[in-house]
């Protein structure tokens, strides 16, 4: 049906009424008095969020824009970084760093298992001569639905003492507790379509006191993402080059409903989503593709036998007028992906898994007894307040 | 008075309801079938906008960010570039090729005058050993309000041979006849906030087969600006990084309208809007900026005498609720400047001159006729049809 589209992938996420209506509101200049005040504002709130007082910016971006300026604002051709890569944006920022002439050290894992924090103990332990100037970790994987243990190989990282960390925090950010502050991340980048319910067009970035020592002596040459340049602007309410006036009209509603609803109980309802969408697979005999202890709070994938995944997507999408997401490169076919990120309630998650059910039973699969998605998410739901 | 703001700046420029109610529809997924319609409908009249076949890119950035691309993307650290520089706009290029590494040699004008052709002309031809790898040309210099004559900067690029011709149309494309095949441009950059009626956050970079070739000796480093993935993405209707698809919802229907104006009667309405301005100027005794000849068609600036330029934009801004821009650099407090571009149509010029004119008479300003600057834009506005 024509305006019936139900986003559960996991960016663009869905977006609120009061977000989109003020979005068509009509923009004004963006060096006018009424905008600054938009800009403080919108930075205070997203400092509440990003539980830091570190400086927290707004780039005309998307979020790979955003981990560009992260990496290239603080590094110089040659220096040494290790990259955990263990899915399709791992990946990107190992590739990042090479076309800037970094000297990368990837430390893997299998795509849909989480990265091994030992292993950047051991790699950052055995550095006395502190030639590791960043560790790069990818928080919340979205190719595979992996939660990386970023607190603790952050653990390793602070030990070691030179190194900076710096998170990409596209898909966790608003969704599960990244603190800032408390942890001590250097530089943390992320994107306006995820948690933050609004569309893409915005990257975010919070920048340390001593990543912004590293800034003076980085060398890769930068213009429109040099972030000291919006870190200047920043300080007088103001931008470096023209914002995306309407996006900002969004994002300073979407943060306002986040500050009502509070980020502790942001956190659980993201919890609570996917625990259901992970009870109700196991439940339906669809073998998930990351493991319980290292589930992402944004998405869900899953790895479907006797059953095929993209015949599952096309259904959900031609009858329900759900969009659920594929897998990406050697994933494609394989698995599907479940968004449960930004602006979905309790009701979406079991829309979604109604509709997959009654899906299975379409493509005739025998996997399942019939109801038994619905029953287990619902038993999950049913343990709230 | 709330919601009454009406803005005559150069960007953001006022934007169509039909465009704002668009961009409040919810997103859909960037890598859907249906996404990829709206990318090859957006390419199509985007060329059709750009007069060209050449490749027409789209990418998540601001009018700056585009500029960058289209420098990186085909030259080397060492490269001689020759930048006009006659603004504020100018100058920034010429500040990207230095960040760069590129050997900027500038070739300027004063503030308010247009670049000299010969300058250009003597120096490509005595570039004998073809050492002069790209000239930047600020076609419409917004700071200033002047119109560069690009056409003949651009013959002189030809007849050189070697060099790349690269553009910032950021305030020409959609105002004034900027024919890019015709031409034989190679790098066009513009931005969304202005010819384009939609808010910013968008840059258009159009690229030739000349600068494709020169992108495969490029040695810049880059990854979220380059502009093959952005080509190799567009061919197949996609896009390498999430676009932001609620403003290219936006731009879907202002290319529609766009398309139903026709391209000869856009040209004629900026050339019109920027007659009449001129004309009200000059009977009410304020002096132009910029000469007659290289008027820039998206906006006028003006250096008012006997009455204070911020004096003027505080009292239009308060009691009309008319937004003008003011000076940048050293020109702050010196003039004013009235944006005509995009969706501005006659009533809107009629009805600033009108408030200027009121503005003139509460400051106390005795240096012209009442009625003086109605009366010479209406003259104008009577010519047509």
């Amino acid at each position: 049906m024509q305006d019936k589209n139900m986003l559960m992938i996991p960016g663009p996420t869905p977006v609120p009424e009061s977000v989109l209506l003020a979005m068509a509101k009509h923009p004004i200049g963006h060096r006018s008095g009424d905008f600054s005040k938009i800009i403080a504002e919108l930075t205070a709130n997203l400092k509440w969020l990003h539980q830091t007082t570190n400086d927290l910016l707004m780039l005309t971006v998307s979020g790979t824009g955003a981990m560009e300026a992260a990496i290239i604002n603080f590094l110089s051709p040659g220096d040494r970084i290790l990259v955990g890569n263990n899915g399709k944006f791992g990946e990107r920022w190992s590739l990042v760093g090479k076309a800037f002439g970094l000297q990368v050290e990837e430390i893997t894992a299998e795509w849909g298992k989480p990265l091994d924090p030992e292993v950047f103990r051991a790699k950052l332990a055995a550095d006395t001569a502190k030639t590791i100037k960043a560790v790069i970790i990818t928080h919340s994987e979205t190719s595979t639905g992996v939660l990386n243990d970023l607190e603790t190989i952050n653990t390793h990282v602070k030990n070691h003492g030179e190194s900076l960390i710096i998170v990409d925090a596209v898909t966790s950010l608003g969704a599960v507790n990244v603190p800032i502050d408390q942890w001590g991340l250097d530089v943390v980048a992320s994107g306006s379509q995820k948690g933050y319910m609004i569309p893409p067009g915005l990257g975010l970035i919070s920048v340390s006191q001593k990543a912004w020592k590293a800034y003076e002596n980085a060398k890769i040459p930068k213009f429109y993402l040099d972030l000291k340049a919006y870190k200047k602007a920043t300080d007088k309410d103001s931008s470096p080059f023209t914002p995306p006036v309407n996006l900002m009209y969004g994002l300073q509603v979407s943060l306002q409903m986040m500050k009502k609803e509070g980020l502790e109980s942001i956190f659980a309802r993201h919890a609570r989503l996917t625990q259901a969408t992970r009870a109700a697979m196991k439940a339906l005999g669809l073998p998930l593709f990351a493991p319980d202890e290292a589930a992402s709070p944004a998405i869900t994938a899953v790895m479907p036998t006797g059953v095929d995944a993209e015949a599952i997507r096309s259904t959900m999408k031609k009858q329900f007028d759900i969009a659920l997401a594929g897998g990406q490169d050697h994933l494609k076919g394989k698995i599907f992906r479940i968004g449960h990120l930004g602006f979905v309630g309790e009701r979406d998650i079991l829309s979604a898994i109604a509709a997959l059910e009654s899906t299975l039973q379409t493509l005739g699969y025998e996997g399942a007894t019939p109801g038994a998605g619905i029953a287990a998410a619902a038993s999950i739901l049913a343990k709230v307040g």
